[in-house]
């Protein structure tokens, strides 16, 4: 199904779990293929910050590429249809939303000013017309909403059928849940904050590492001015993970996302921070600080996020490309 | 068009212009009328705050209505249709809005979590579910959006034809700029902040009537943990009124918006201030020192807002139902 709209494009594979297993790809597609041994291989000791058994793994591919927009999906989501019948082309709505600027400062009530057939309304500032640069472009999910083990359980059945023809800009100072399912970025302008964390083997949590970068990811976009849009494009989510399983994996975040989410509203990102790579920094010194009380999950996080950073400038030396991830 | 959702309701006119005119409304309505004699009478030298010429003068019949729910709605305004050719009956939706919460702390990517087939997706706070009290519905038009006069003057032909099936609340700490021709509000909640300021006959600016309501109102709404809901239900705006005459009317607002929007973005209401008249005096001080300023069209305006104030108590004195005004 999807043939047709990723064929085009450069495809990085991580392979989760036993690196002895072979993942047999599709003819015709361009693509490298990373397992635990390359990961290990790669990033030696620094593959520590790399999550195993957890679909957080996923975050070594955006490090290795050397693309500037990064499409990221799960296994279980096909093509959507709109309205119309018409599959939908997730990337190309993707890259529409990412080329095109934001508008987290000020709210516009008709949705995107710079769709056809939209602008901004009256009342909108003049001086707020330009917007800002899109960094991330959050897509939706028909069929299987992304709800929690506990939504899961109480609404078994319930199916988003509901095609809002729409895209948003979060406005600045305000967090969402970021879901890795049918994510975009720019990689230049937000990489290096794109981190998954530590999740699943080994680790007191799971299905939260997306979130985790979701936090992160919005609150260095507010400190550099940058946007994050959500809304179309959709895919077609197939199925629902199990309940029971999520909720032994989610238990912890549940409980600990009653703190983090103040701690992410309150943190404030110093002046001096000016790249994505020295906010980053920063959120793991606070995160250590703020959070390690917490529990000791958070210290050992907050060296990861360092680490993390450690192993991306090493496999990304800075170069003038590179820069364009500086605040303007 | 409107009578049979209108025709159960109980209606105020307030007649803007020459008093001497009369005003034939339809029979089978259940309806007050006041012209300015009528606003004269009643308000005597207070009147001076209700605005002579100019659409900002609709806001006298929030002061003396004595209904929860107020509906506010353009003569240019007509029943739109939904995507399947049903009439919209905007009343009903914008009661749905009211009576269920917002959602201002925290983003839903799926929209109104409240919405039959929606919910709170994964990574949503738990703590943040029962969401807040909903004290405005700003409904969206189909046909001519509404565009200031350089966006009409541009795009003279552009129409709103897309019908965007989803309601959200505008998050906390992010101003909108509210149109008043599809507008409901709790006016136990909010209505004293529902004030349209001076407009129109004998002040530098018109057209910005329902602006300045729409910042005082979202200022005091995030303040007192109150929400302020766009989107559904939509109506059908008929006709673009003339850009030359708006670019008019709308000059000052456009130059001045740059200014009196970072200043609401920035003022800081005390704690103390628990009620909206409370919010609302302390804004007008604010307004006084830091508007005053730009021009001394400030000064009468934050006048103005005082006397609107102690006309409203005068019209309402305090019973145990205003007193849900208070922030819980």
């Amino acid at each position: 199904m999807w043939r047709p709209f990723f064929q085009p494009y450069h495809l990085i594979i991580v392979q989760d779990g036993d690196p002895t297993k072979t993942i047999k790809v599709p003819e015709g597609f361009d693509y490298e293929l990373y397992n635990r041994n390359d990961i290990n291989r790669i990033l030696g000791p620094k593959a520590s910050c790399i999550s195993f058994k957890d679909s957080a793994c996923r975050c070594f591919g955006y490090m290795v590429s050397k693309k500037k927009y990064i499409y990221t999906i799960d296994d279980d989501c096909f093509v959507a249809k709109d309205p119309t019948g018409k599959d939908i082309n997730a990337l190309e709505q993707h890259i529409k939303n990412i080329l095109s600027p934001s508008t987290p400062f000020f709210f516009n009530t008709l949705y995107d000013p710079y769709r056809e057939g939209a602008d901004f309304v009256r009342g909108y500032p003049f001086s707020l017309r330009e917007g800002a640069h899109t960094a991330v472009s959050h897509g939706l999910w028909l069929n299987i909403p992304d709800y929690d083990a506990p939504t899961q359980l109480v609404k078994p059945k319930e199916r988003n059928e509901r095609y809002v023809d729409a895209v948003m800009t979060i406005p600045k100072g305000t967090l969402f849940p970021m879901c890795g399912m049918n994510l975009c970025f720019d990689r230049d302008l937000i990489g290096p904050a794109m981190y998954f964390g530590l999740m699943g083997d080994g680790q007191p949590i799971g299905r939260y590492d997306d979130m985790w970068a979701g936090w992160c990811v919005k609150v260095i976009c507010d400190h550099l001015s940058l946007g994050v849009k959500t809304g179309l494009p959709y895919i077609w989510h197939s199925k629902a993970s199990n309940p029971f399983v999520n909720l032994k994996k989610e238990y912890k975040g549940i409980f600990w996302q009653e703190d983090i989410i103040p701690f992410f509203q309150n943190v404030t990102i110093p002046k001096e921070c000016d790249t994505v790579q020295k906010c980053y920094i920063y959120l793991s010194g606070q995160v250590k600080e703020k959070l390690g009380k917490i529990d000791p999950y958070f210290v050992k996080l907050a060296d990861a996020m360092v680490t993390w950073i450690e192993a991306w400038d090493e496999l990304n030396p800075a170069t003038p490309a590179a820069e364009n991830g500086k605040a303007k």
